[in-house]
């Protein structure tokens, strides 16, 4: 959380004025999202989102990531839309950093998520990836089963200082991971960081989804692994299955999983779990003292690794009645 | 700019319930303010401003700035307005820290004022006066002229790191000050720390002061003084003696200044001067590296305070005709 980079007064009231919304009548900088600075602009005409993308997000992706918001927006999935200036530009350039405006979602992130927030998250990540079936770009993973070695060697030496043994355990994975991963399954665009502070809520009804800059073009299934990850283990590190089944239950309501998808699960499970532990352990080790913001413990991923080399089937996530 | 104090969905839901605003929206933490957590809420009511107290401020002062605000409000100044709770209650606690919910206000804090943006400060900085004048409670001001000894003491043995010879200009200062404060001046409420990021505007009109956190009672020309430094000199440190003036002949017009607020105004701006100057340096040289909130540059005011010690008379800020 952090507004790395400030707007004074006169440059967003020209920045605004490009675009038919009305007059800038505030904004505020928000303490949201880790990669980018984001401001909640209000006008005449309503609430918007202004990101300004910060030195992580490659400039070359930004078009993939607002065109898809444009193209599931108009499909009916409650994001984020980009909104065009004048001239019809979604992407432009404020204080020297590419920039673009989003209409505001209404709703709030759950802590604790409850079996129905994870069924409608369920029902969420099907939509999205029906309504994504159709879009004409494509992505690659930069996060993806063959980046996680690389990923991986780049912290080796020091991997042991984030917990003792953890190097084993990480090289071990790898191997079984490059041996086991699935192929052939449903391809398509993938959020792949669908994490609760993601998502927002009004009661249980899921109203919005946000956050589209890890999106990608990978196995839809492994989307579904990441959220088994980051909706359904308790704080002390146990595995729900009444959410689990909620969240898998209601997907498949929506798309349907085929046995291929089923079977893959613990596996791409276990993926997904290795990629967050790697990509925390690395901003583990990098994040200076003091830094604004503060890494995330990458053990909460190394204990949802451990739960699924354990499991032996789909069993194990509630399921067994879907298929 | 700092979240000191993250508030999880599911508390805020029910401390918004206690209120008859509608049901929580959503909220953001923003980047506002140095000492309190702040959030921007929405409900399905309306937007307002959620402050966490943080430990700096004095939990004992807050009923004098939350009564100051509805007590301002009532008599049409436009400033943030406490909500009431379902039990009449203003002050409230939330994570464990007091807790007040105003309304939010519209407006941008201009980053370089106009002399037309001055003029409005100057009538709505005398309007401030004239609606507090039957503000029934009263708080000494805990950083005025009596105290700025003790705090140059704190920080006397390293004040030269902060410029070689500042003590020596200090201590003069301080003996000048001592000699030359004014006394018998009109007192009443006075907001203390008028800068520009604690004042809205749309267009040129003021719409909006906020953060009475230093609100106190004092001499009403004192906080005039604070706004002729915070308003009136250029990035480069040139005093605007047309921003002055326009702020000193908009302020005479809605609350007329007598002949000793006049003489006067030299060595309130001096103090104010040094004020500010005291409390940068402390914070200067007490941040640690890499904190959430990076200091001001006590050296800016050490400048202000040079201009001043050369003023022979309140001509040297535009006037001559006011009064």
């Amino acid at each position: 959380m952090a507004v790395y980079t400030e707007i004074p007064d006169d440059a967003l009231e020209t920045f605004i004025a490009s675009y038919d919304i009305g007059a800038l009548t505030s904004y505020k900088g928000i303490a949201e999202g880790v990669e980018n600075t984001n401001y909640l602009v209000h006008t005449e005409e309503g609430s918007y989102i202004l990101t300004l993308y910060e030195k992580r997000v490659r400039r070359e992706d930004l078009p993939f990531f607002l065109t898809l918001m444009e193209h599931l927006a108009a499909r009916g999935i409650s994001c984020p839309v980009p909104v065009l200036d004048r001239e019809g530009r979604v992407l432009r350039e404020l204080m020297g950093r590419p920039a673009a405006l989003v209409t505001f979602l209404e709703g709030l992130s759950v802590r604790r998520p409850r079996p129905e927030h994870c069924a409608a998250l369920g029902a969420g990540l099907a939509r999205l990836h029906l309504a994504g079936a159709d879009f004409p770009m494509r992505r690659p993973n930069s996060l993806a089963v063959g980046d996680w070695p690389g990923l991986y060697e780049s912290l080796a030496a020091r991997a042991d200082e984030v917990a003792p043994g953890l190097s084993g355990v990480i090289e071990a994975e790898l191997d079984h991971l490059a041996r086991h991963w699935p192929s052939g399954l449903a391809e398509g665009v993938i959020h792949a960081d669908l994490f609760p502070d993601n998502v927002f809520f009004l009661g249980t009804r899921l109203s919005g989804i946000i956050d589209f800059y890890f999106a990608c073009t990978d196995m839809l299934a492994y989307d579904i692994a990441i959220c088994l990850n980051a909706w359904c283990f308790e704080p002390d590190n146990a595995f729900n299955v009444t959410k689990a089944r909620a969240l898998l239950r209601a997907y498949d309501r929506v798309r349907p999983l085929d046995a291929g998808d089923l079977e893959a699960l613990p596996v791409l499970a276990r993926g997904a779990a290795l990629r967050f532990l790697l990509t925390r352990a690395h901003d583990w080790l990098n994040t200076p003292d003091g830094a604004l913001v503060r890494p995330k413990d990458p053990l909460e991923y190394l204990r949802k690794l451990r739960f699924h080399q354990g499991v032996t089937g789909v069993g194990a996530y509630g399921l067994g009645a879907v298929a």
